[in-house]
């Protein structure tokens, strides 16, 4: 999916809302709890078909999908198909980047034999590592910037003799890269300031921000920090949206937390076309 | 497998040698090439069966193996196996990481699902991302602190504000980790002052050496830079070995180049019980 199509999607259903799909076996409804490819597959296309009016893109966690072996790993494609033939952004969450001859079959394996439409990536290895991802057309990469976990401060905010930290020169270097227009960036939600300097020094990239609702960002917060006029964000809620309810019914309590957010979005972006 | 005992391969064999296992289509024997998971088990096999007397532990690159789908997949635990069975350390080379519940699943993939000794890591996220890891007891976490990709310069050799390169604070600050005795260091081969440096500031710690053979690095400068009495390396050959000779028989150029590798080793090697 390019970034008009996208684009067109942010403005018809007024919503920046990314779904994660998370497979926890303890918080999975019953029915589907028995670790089968086709469990997963059911599950999943549950989520994608209730989310399909309010969310944009779907997350799938390949760590969730990995835990389960092959099982999860025949899902996966399968659930790529899905996602897109509800025209809905897919991406792998896969965190993946190893040196060059190692990316290209990573990119394979997601943008060949699956067909995802975008990976996050760690960009820890530097340009090389990211480039065989780059070179599919109308695909994504989407490189981790600054994240809000504990050990963000470890190594991602570390400041840098250069001048800025780690996670803001990712940004700001990986933007003179060839075809730095396919690449989004992973920020996170509970630290607005940080998505307000990263939007000044990137204004037209698609940020993908985790941890708003059961991580505790907000979606005002985040599109007054760093939306744009063509949207500019994709926020993703993955257990306050999956498991918001786990005593209603399964399919109920999906689309009313979808449908909550996506107001939450429309009542907050200003879209100019 | 605890570190007394891969300390007792490397006395025993007098080799530090770590073979990589990247299945490439068109470089396999012809019997091999048919993208089923027997394929690549029997590939593996034949590999792994040639090369234990010389080597003291076998890497499958997961990319390679993730590029296959399923069939992959399906073939990477029998692969662990028959590396266990041969008594040698079993390196998923994978380069994972993720938030801590996200790594706590991929750990569980790799540790349990499948029963590998060691993962290769991306520490970009920090420590809560490595944790999970490192909470399995007699499994290794391997951390990518300074490799030799033309992109190592893009991000792992910057100088940090505090006063060394982000690849030298990764050693520096993991080693203060709860379990830090169970990770181990990429580091390249094709660095021998990166090596010095890293092994001043870790003097027990095992690196994982790639970028020996096909890549340019030399085993004897290699453990002049940073082996220890107890061996303290783990030198890494892929296409050096598993693709030597495609004319020759495959086994046979297999042998020839792991136990010249393994000459090598015991050449340079200086261990003391």
């Amino acid at each position: 999916m390019n970034r008009n199509a996208l684009e067109d999607q942010i403005f018809e259903k007024k919503s920046m809302l990314c779904v994660g799909i998370d497979p926890i076996q303890e918080l999975m409804p019953a029915r589907y709890q028995n670790y089968s490819t086709d469990s997963l597959i059911g599950f999943s296309k549950t989520i994608i078909e209730t989310v399909a009016p309010f969310a944009v893109a779907i997350k799938p966690n390949i760590a969730y999908f990995e835990a389960f072996g092959s099982s999860g790993w025949d899902a996966l494609p399968r659930i790529a198909e899905i996602i897109k033939d509800h025209n809905l952004l897919s991406i792998a969450d896969a965190k993946r980047g190893d040196i060059g001859n190692s990316s290209k079959q990573y990119a394979k394996a997601f943008f060949e034999t699956m067909d995802f439409d975008a990976i996050t990536l760690s960009p820890l290895m530097g340009y090389d590592s990211i480039a065989p991802f780059l070179n599919y057309k109308d695909k994504w990469s989407i490189l981790l910037t600054m994240t809000s976990n504990p050990g963000s401060k470890d190594f991602l905010e570390q400041e840098l003799v250069q001048g800025q930290s780690l996670g803001h020169h990712i940004l700001t270097s990986s933007q003179q890269w060839p075809n730095a227009e396919q690449l989004m960036y992973v920020v996170g939600a509970t630290k607005p300031d940080e998505l307000k300097a990263l939007r000044k020094k990137a204004p037209e990239a698609i940020f993908l921000v985790p941890g708003v609702g059961a991580q505790g960002g907000s979606v005002s917060e985040v599109i007054q920090s760093a939306g744009t006029s063509r949207g500019g964000l994709l926020i993703n809620s993955t257990r306050s949206i999956i498991y918001s309810d786990l005593d209603a019914d399964f399919q109920t309590s999906v689309q009313l937390s979808a449908e909550k957010m996506q107001k939450e979005c429309a009542l907050n972006i200003t879209l100019t076309n």
